[in-house]
């Protein structure tokens, strides 16, 4: 429908996508705090910080899946433009947010604030997991800018998963105002159940048989 | 001209400017503060925190389209000497300030300090993009570094739009004398301006009719 | 076995585990404190740092002999499937802690505190070292996800190498709760051990006589 | 002499290479210190930070010399055996420290303790230098890594070159126990004089003229 450019160029917002990805992901290590040295027994002040290891477990595999989930949508996009740049950037903001929001999850869990917390962890979630849906709808919309070969088979099971996001995170931030930690294990859940092979990322094998053995 | 290495070797250049601006982009994470977990109500302290969020978006939003820009620069750029790393180098140094710059907008915003906040946010794009226009110019004299194919009319184009860039932040240090939100706003809008699908990176591709349905 | 998709994918799983793997050494700097000028004599207090040194040199060592053998089984890996991501994103998470547990090491060495730092430390080493040794075993296992031309003396090879890994730092962690500075002492002739040339990182070689000179 | 392995492999070596320049250098943003909004005046706080901006700009400088340099040794280096990786790995470990000694001058220039400051600054770029010169020198010897097309004079010509390195901030460590200011000026003419135009890092191109207009 528009004239939009041809070139190939996913090469370079891939690699900087990866770099904001890895970046994000590694930071999350800046979620345990070093007990200072004055303070009481090591053990124990380790021990006390399992908020901040849960924390940043669930933000790993988060990220790690979303990571994984990018890297598939570029298998199918050939084509960048303008607009796809901007609602990649879009992304990618999000996603630099969430080393902040775990470590307020860390630093609150178990302590008055934890909902706010836990709502504001799961929020931002629904952003990101938005923002994926607005750059896949926008680069798939009468192919705009795929791959000729992607089949409709592919876009709608996609579409299928990927809109299943936002409503995921919507729902552990309605939890969250009943109760945190099920908020929590609903999002451990999400990112468990995004991880099962059926998501599996190459969407150009056959269908596969069960990986597990 | 000069007798400049005609080696295509822009890869490893473009490589080491996207790692320090996906670097820099996602170290904007931290001009967020996590509220100590001793102090007042969490949703309190998170509202007000907004001058964090204002400050981040508007560099993250500034951040991402420098990097569109460069990364259009250098689909025209074929060829590295040693000024043009120099240049390239300079250009992220200012890069690597902006992180702080940020920080320090977030952390004086609506306090006494914002409009020297402000100036020096400001001040630092105007930096920026005065090296990104000696990096392009020095580049595209005598199409000293630039494919041949490049035409006359798209180097007057980028030096036109460049050339906007540091006149851009210059009227914002200055309204940030007056009135800091003003500068604040005007720095969104030049970042919204240069977001537009007029702006598209792609240069080789026709002149395309508006991206936006 | 299993219809496990073909596509020579490996190239952005490397890139991304690269990227994390270069930040996670990079981050090893902030093992250091600055410090604070307003303090005792600086000379004094960068002496009475050595322990962060320490630290830092170990982690280092062993963070960057880790990153050989991932290039070294991604030199063999030839297919990606959603399992190798996933346990690969498990290892880049151990990984990801090890900033932490080496400024924790960094911070109680020296002090009460330093059988659990010393613990803590060797205990993430051999998470990392079994996490290493199942992504190996999962590849590798019915040349599942192998380059078919890789010989069974090379994955035999590999196998020892590696199944080595976990038992060191078992003892390592052991040590610990005896002598800190054994279990750090093993530590590093651990990483050293594996910087040998006897473990060349090219099997692809043929077996190289002794490259010192 | 010796059976290395043949392998054309410095592509990811470079790019994990490029990878901690690119994170050390952005790292040193983190040079400056935001003034707490709680304290003094703005502008006479920052206007008290020159040091940091000091001391941060030679930084930048230097390691983005050092990346230069690293680049142009890649040119000329096709192979990669495992003590090329440990070398490098050396040298990436010294570069990972120059964010905290940069941090220590920021800190101490002007205070007591800035000569100690200014010989550790110093002297952690004999370490940079020397681990540099070992890397070359062990590549280069009887061409052992190189590209067979190399010529005996522009290894020469590096070799020069390079042992100046070591030397040079030598003399700016014995100058830092004389007088600091003149050490850190001492420290930016070398950075400025291995910014030269002499120093192309294209030893490929004829002797080029020099490049300034």
């Amino acid at each position: 429908m528009k004239p939009d450019s041809e070139a190939k160029e996913t090469g370079r917002v891939e690699a900087f996508s990866d770099g904001v990805f890895a970046i994000a992901i590694t930071l999350l290590g800046f979620t345990f705090k070093v007990p200072s040295a004055a303070g009481a027994h090591l053990a124990t002040a380790l021990a006390a910080s399992w908020p901040a290891l849960l924390a940043f477990v669930t933000s790993f595999m988060t990220i790690g899946i979303l990571w994984i989930n990018h890297h598939r949508l570029f298998t199918h996009i050939r084509k960048v433009n303008h607009s796809l740049l901007l609602l990649n950037g879009f992304l990618l903001m999000t996603i630099t947010m969430v080393p902040f929001a775990t470590t307020i999850l860390a630093e609150y869990l178990g302590r008055p604030g934890e909902r706010t917390a836990a709502i504001v962890y799961s929020g931002l979630f629904v952003l990101v997991t938005i923002s994926f849906n607005v750059l896949w709808r926008y680069s798939s919309r009468r192919l705009r800018l795929l791959d000729r070969s992607v089949d409709r088979r592919t876009i709608r099971r996609i579409n299928l998963q990927y809109g299943f996001g936002p409503l995921a995170y919507l729902i552990s931030s309605g939890i969250a105002f009943v109760n945190v930690w099920a908020s929590l294990a609903a999002n451990i859940l999400f990112a468990a159940f995004f991880a099962l092979p059926a998501f599996d990322w190459d969407d150009r094998a056959a269908p596969s048989n069960d990986d597990r053995a």
